[in-house]
């Protein structure tokens, strides 16, 4: 089969044509991809940066956001059949861990995950634990069933401190946190900031539901957020940039006894005031990492079919498989913001 | 009266003896101080270090945990009387803003506390509004009520993230560690790990409870814990000195998706790596200001007057209020860990 | 001043024009009264049930519902001016118990309620301690914070389970039923279902915001209920009728793990099958009671000021408060959903 | 092989000689049991009342509480080898429904209950999936995993409200109340009441840490109760008895504001005065079914490895597996609490 893969320890990946079929398992089923998502993760892997090259197993196939189709399943496997349309959560979990056992499985201690660890997504075909495969439902087109992963994130991050009825301040508005604008908004918060060095996503995030979209350069945000929420700050933060001075300004920007969900990577270890930004505020934090299992599908499932979410407006460019350069070209230039993959069902 | 006051901008006290009695307002309450405690941050304001010139009012009586008796009330004061063996909750809140109505006080946006930005404790006499005045239950000696403040800064650090039936990280057992080794173990945590530099409070923090006291520097104590809870680390850090090394090894022994309360005060911006430490983990943290008012009041007198709670063993010193020096060294040489002053009726 | 008091045990309010304006203490304040709303509990009090028999004292001003302008400050007041556009807390607590001070006033062990257990805002004038007293925003109509009484039970009651992104049944859509679609409508319900016996109020909540809007006894709701959610059943339940049979179809069209806000106040003991509605299916139940002080306060001004819920569609009728009787009996005849009356100031 | 078998439509069971032993499926686990726990339960069974006509299966083994050595494992099975002390969770789920996939398994919408929906482990094996088997950690004896059953009812029932530092009320302590006062004991509870009609329990319940140890009939139990707390009421109920006189007696002791647990199972429906009990006092309430899967296991294990929580004193009684008629006496005439069975392992 095709299948997009990392062959060389430095930049590129290689579109191979002759690629055996993964086997499955007796839990596993096999899923003939139709659509895949390019993430931020993979454009690192592509351009092969130092996160990569330290984490990242040379000779897997990538890509880990995808819908398609199952084509065959093992003999142990009880709940899927053979023509469902699906998706699967990405963490391949031990289930047998303190976190797997007890709620938590998406920190599990030992997980993999599919594009990084182990054979991803950016193939013909892609074998899958039975326990990761959800079954998309049938008002979801392909394009947004292609990237429930990054979405999946949005929606913890949003979902973890709550919104309802709160004033929300999301810095850095990529993929996911435009995605979490728009969960953000369907989740009931009462007032949406979001923060940006692009005035492009800026537009985006206020057209998607954000009530200030500032720069966080140009703009004295800070104070403009504080004279909006009457010098009280924000109630919550969804940082989702890793920027060590916006995640500071973030803080800064909280209310006393503010909550903040923390989803962007910070590059290396930054500088906090604890004291004055967590301990004397009172202020709690949530280390988000990605999807709880699997609250965090029917939450998603729920927001999307019920039409208070649509993240069509972030997916702005569908390609075929053979122009991937293309895509990671245009996210490279900014033009992109999220490129899904067409997989020919035969090449 | 009497009140020992900080009169110059430069290290020491003076015990003076002509002050005037405050005067006290409509919904005020005057109480005559029995017993004080002597707080490490006491000990800051009398060594005069830099925080201490930075944010502590020349001219105050300093002092913030006491017990005492209720001998004058405010015309509008209409639940407290003379006669009343009473302490209080040093944090005088606006009672207006947000935090106020909203169930935390503690964190109040124009907080004044006694002893650093107001007349404090360590006098004969003390006015506060009758809002903070909390009646001692009988079942509780001077000396125990004397230092409900910090007691009351343990119990808020133990209880917010919970402890029943979970593994329990104190790092720094000075006097409110200590008193955090005994509440936690009252309120039901499975086990109890103390970390510290000082033998003795290890030894201390073994009679209070802790199941293993380790040596922060001496001991291989990250390993010790990781084995005693089969791998996965503490469920609750509760973080007491402050000190940036200690801070980030509190987070590599935590669990996944383990809790961290922080109430120790780094003397500046501290260096962390939030993705291994926090995202990665799913960890949720605390920062932890004073007390609630009053859930950890109510929370402190229950595990008292249980007989759960002893922590007698902490406070190793009563002095008279003239030898308030001999009190601040033999903090200063390691010999006592709470000091407390009684205050003489008349002098 | 004017007055609208039950001064007879029997049916009917006598209008009384000579009666003295109320006398304040040091904290609080006098506010004259400009709107007040006529609650289903005030048409108890005027046909003179026998609820109001055992529970309403002879004597007292009537009315809990207002919006006015303070005239008069005690002298220990600190935070309240006259010329304060204000509305205000109908439960008087006591400040002083567990309850009290520990962010749960709402449920004070000696509350007495304005207009039941003391004089209440049927009246040109009314006294009111200003720890009750809440400044009404700007951006807020008078007809509105007329309202804030009856509103805030229901932003407490969809508040408490939380709806965000939940499906959601809303049992009984009287005044605050209607109220309580809009709210869980603006906090991010992912669908609402209303249930009633009226079809004109069920057509005013689809308006308000309902998906599916369904006749008590005429329809199978339960069955659809179940369909539309995938035989799971909706996730919360905002019980607002008090009828024994609705109680019990509201446990069983819940999902298991499901949790139900109780605010309809059945008339006397009601037959529950714990083992099989609320045991098997692992359900939590809360009882709501009052607004919280002061989380529902602000959570209300928020969800208004920010333009997510209007209720104005819900306040068919405001009448001169003379004409209280024909206010009344449109509430009677079923022509009325929420009466405001305007209070003459001067007359 | 031996099973003690549920064979006809009325009183009594068999001990069968010659069933076969269960065949396992691909992901499932033949278990060699050892010792085995009578639950009250099994003594419904066994008298064959009026809800074991309606609910149990005729034609199968019964017994759902027990410990043994798993002797064979099907070919999809990973995680567990044989040779292995182990327990299991005997209610056996889905796996696919929105509560099994969201960390509610205990309450999956066709669960299904070993011993009483299929076959039990009252016999020499037992086919249990691999998902449910929990190995025995080696510092727990046999008989008390043997009861883990029973015991995790009283864990889920007690850390589902908490009772760290809370005056919790135990309505019934019969085997599973008994044990929930040991473990409310350990997990922090400041002051336990227990209330039973059974003298001989309520001396046990003082010996496993009630304070107070009421007779529901003869003691004017809720005045004490009250006295004790000083007229608030008990922070929390574990409601462990199902009697409608009691449950509403429950409800009279707890404190505004309080939490309870709903575990006892009464026998049909009650009557309660919802206003007066649950919603002007502003009570939650939680139904409690199984266990946490499998949050409570670990809560168990870390209670009972812990030292904190001995139920040794509840096993009045160990009997081989033949003189299972005379455990089922013993428990009519009350002079047993807990018999385990010795199941042989060659008969």
């Amino acid at each position: 089969m095709y299948a997009l893969r990392k062959l060389e320890d430095g930049p590129g990946l290689s579109l191979e044509k002759e690629t055996p079929r993964p086997p499955i398992g007796s839990r596993d089923v096999l899923i003939q991809v139709t659509h895949a998502g390019i993430c931020g993760t993979d454009r690192h892997i592509y351009e092969w940066d130092k996160w990569s090259q330290n984490r990242v197993k040379v000779g897997i196939t990538t890509g880990h956001e995808f819908v398609g189709e199952v084509v065959e399943v093992g003999e142990a496997v009880t709940r899927i059949s053979t023509g469902q349309r699906v998706s699967a959560e990405g963490h391949i979990t031990c289930g047998y861990c303190y976190q797997c056992r007890t709620g938590n499985a998406h920190i599990c201690e030992t997980v993999e995950i599919i594009g990084i660890d182990r054979d991803g997504c950016f193939a013909e075909y892609i074998a899958i634990p039975e326990e990761n495969v959800w079954p998309v439902h049938e008002k979801i087109s392909d394009s947004v069933a292609a990237v429930f992963d990054p979405l999946g994130n949005a929606v913890h991050t949003v979902m973890t401190p709550g919104v309802s009825g709160k004033t929300v301040l999301i810095t850095g508005v990529g993929t996911i946190g435009l995605m979490a604008v728009g969960v953000a908004k369907a989740a009931g918060a009462s007032k949406i900031f979001a923060v940006d060095v692009d005035r492009r996503r800026l537009e985006l995030a206020k057209h998607l539901g954000a009530d200030l979209a500032l720069h966080s350069i140009e703009d004295d945000w800070i104070e403009s957020l504080q004279k909006e929420t009457g010098g009280r700050g924000a109630d919550v933060l969804l940082e989702m940039c890793g920027h060590p001075t916006v995640i500071n300004q973030g803080f800064t920007a909280l209310a006393n006894g503010g909550q903040a969900s923390l989803l962007g990577i910070p590059s290396g270890e930054i500088s906090i005031d604890l004291s004055k930004q967590i301990i004397f505020k009172g202020v709690t934090i949530y280390g988000i990492n990605g999807r709880r299992m699997f609250d965090t599908w029917y939450q998603m499932e729920s927001l999307l079919i019920s039409g208070k979410l649509n993240i069509d407006p972030i997916i702005t460019h569908q390609l075929p498989m053979e122009e991937f350069q293309r895509g990671f070209e245009l996210m490279q230039k900014g033009e992109a913001i999220k490129v899904v993959l067409n997989i020919p069902q035969t090449f």
